[in-house]
């Protein structure tokens, strides 16, 4: 156990190792799917019943006033606004991200009359794809989505496009675009560029607009610990917000709501991009994991999170040879704060793990993949979870009926 | 105090005064304003921390499977179609009802080919109609949003028009439209029904299935008592589900949402209305407040609802004569659950109330309303609100400067 025992001396030393405290995490259970949904910070449900009881219950539609709930959407987005280098009034929060990317993906295509395509790479988050399709079959006039090789994309960026959208940490391999450079590319050819930043906001320092980024989304519920479905984040740089017709145009976005205009006349900043009201409990959830990670220095998350993934990948082929296929990028600057490995069983070994407390995910076909957080995900969890994926190997242990059966979310 | 007494009396003996125990209400408060933010059920603190704890907190990703989360807006739809009518595969809760309504709008004008207006009142709540603005603007092809008066919309529909999109219940003046008869209106023209139940469901019986209504969305925040922000609800009749093309197409209405087909493939019945990932601690409050209403007869509630309404309007002709125009039909039968006086001095007076524990709300720029919830409002809370209101009109206590300064929401 030498190993293990230095492995446990990494975790003493981590910079970071206070804040696992401050998640409410399950005994007995490694959990690496903190980026699929993010674990319960422990100040949240406190957080929720003080909304519950002293808002909502006791002072009711005052509230809005006297709690600041019609503040939320854009106070919550100038702290996640901090996270992803944009300015305070760049960053709103609203609705999920397909619906944000919607509203997005429709304001970049006013802003730039006479390109046509949406151009995204073809292993993007489905839903992204859906989005764009749904759009640009409602907008019509000619406009199409084209999809090519995510390696592909810079090359493909012409006169024809309105604008590039991308996932910065692609869901699958954990594959990180080069934000910058690939910004630079599209702004070359005279096109916007639109970031998910699902996969990476809250695992990585970003700076949006360091790289000149027109457009954003991203998901409250994974790195930043919102909790299931948490609202979404909306990021338009401060130069185009004037210029952005919204096409989901509801009464949180006009300029003056409790007017009761008849005619929608937008908001002047990042408001406009509101529809309905809010999800007012979700929100107040989402704000509570957006401060826990406010207080985390963010190169020293990204810095956790490159050695987790590098010590996880050593001890998979250490323990594991020639098992796994590497699914992700072996360069691990190129790589977000995941590592997947492909395996034809991969559905019934991730089931295994489960059974054993180890918690990754699948991504159909054949993609295990393993999430890192940096806040708290522990060095000896790593070690441990490769010790059960080792002996499940080596026993076969998977191929029981039980792992076969698929579940309704894998 | 005997006539007061004698409100008491009808309070013991209401069916339903059992449920006013049901809700968290704060002392010396009386509430009327259900109607744009219900209050919190006893239940949902204890249902919400569950689902922090047990579900989010210990079983994390695994809860969208154990924990039933990717059922909950098909689960809680199918049980807010037994308060309006529909069949239990009719109904979804997603989104916001701006949001809900954008795509039941576009879905109406798919299933309309060759028509172009989709028909509303001058009255209908300002975010119905910016929707439609917004929508028509984005599809463009000649669609156009017509508004006329509420009294002339029957008269209105004609071989142009797609879709009627009318709300049930004035959200100002309390004014209900003939739900069964301007549906049959629209139809004899050719045109979709669609309606905004946002203030009536869960306040009355409802029966849209009986009326042949097309299309429905409603909020979950009022009489449902979901809380703040609360998730809407969607209806489609079935008979027009396969037809509709979800302009807003998220991987949640995909036919397969975890096999990340790059396609956009609807999913069979209602559950393609879905778009993003649902926000599941505002959708679990939602439930509680469902559940306790699924408890109650409806027919119970519009009775009592009906006998407020006219016991607050005959108390304030008594106690402040001639103070107060009536803003809501005089016709008990043609109001939903609530009583609209108006005042030049209205907002004044709002906050005049609000300072003693009295909470209408108010509407820009003269409307005081008063909204019923007949599982927690009280005869005797009627009294008191007159009483209140009879001293502040006699004294003109409304006339201090503190009552004059606008609060960002009124």
């Amino acid at each position: 156990m030498t190993d293990r025992a230095a492995w446990q001396r990494l975790d003493a030393d981590d910079p970071l190792r206070a804040f696992r405290e401050r998640f409410e995490l399950p005994d007995g259970v490694i959990y690496l799917d903190g980026n699929s949904l993010g674990a319960l910070p422990r100040a949240t449900p406190g957080r929720v019943a003080a909304l519950l009881h002293e808002a909502w219950g006791r002072d009711l539609i005052t509230s809005w006033n006297k709690h600041g709930w019609i503040d939320l959407p854009t106070r919550v987005g100038d702290k996640i606004a901090r996270l992803i280098g944009a300015a305070p009034s760049e960053v709103a929060v609203a609705d999920s991200t397909s619906v944000n990317l919607f509203k997005l993906l429709s304001g970049a295509l006013d802003l730039a009359p006479g390109r046509r395509v949406v151009l995204s790479d073809r292993g993007n988050f489905p839903t992204d794809l859906y989005i764009a399709q749904g759009l640009v079959g409602l907008r019509g006039g000619g406009l199409a989505l084209e999809v090519v090789d995510e390696a592909r994309v810079a090359a493909a960026i012409d006169a024809t496009t309105a604008v590039v959208m991308l996932t910065h940490v692609n869901y699958r391999s954990g594959r990180m675009h080069d934000l910058a450079a690939l910004t630079a590319a599209a702004h070359r050819a005279g096109a916007l560029m639109l970031w998910d930043l699902s996969h990476s906001a809250g695992a990585m320092p970003i700076d949006l607009n360091a790289a000149g980024a027109d457009f954003a989304v991203g998901c409250g519920y994974k790195y930043l610990n919102g909790g299931p479905g948490a609202p979404a984040f909306l990021f338009i740089a401060a130069r185009h917000q004037a210029g952005i017709r919204p096409p989901l145009s509801g009464w949180m976005g006009h300029v003056a709501p409790f007017a009761f205009d008849h005619d929608y006349r937008p908001a002047a900043g990042i408001a406009r991009n509101l529809c309905g009201t809010p999800a007012i409990l979700s929100l107040v959830a989402l704000e509570s994991g957006v401060d826990l990670m406010l207080e985390a220095d963010l190169a020293a998350v990204r810095a956790k999170s490159r050695a987790l993934g590098e010590r996880f990948w050593a001890r998979v082929t250490e323990r594991c040879p020639g098992r796994f296929a590497l699914a992700s990028p072996a360069d691990p600057a190129a790589r977000g704060s995941q590592l997947c490995l492909s395996h034809p069983e991969g559905y019934a070994i991730v089931q295994a793990l489960i059974a054993r407390g180890v918690i990754p995910d699948f991504r159909a076909p054949d993609i295990l993949r393993f999430g890192f957080a940096p806040l708290y995900t522990r060095y000896v969890d790593i070690w441990d979870a490769v010790e059960q994926l080792a002996d499940i190997m080596a026993t076969r242990a998977w191929d029981a009926p039980q792992f076969h059966t698929r579940a309704k979310v894998t």
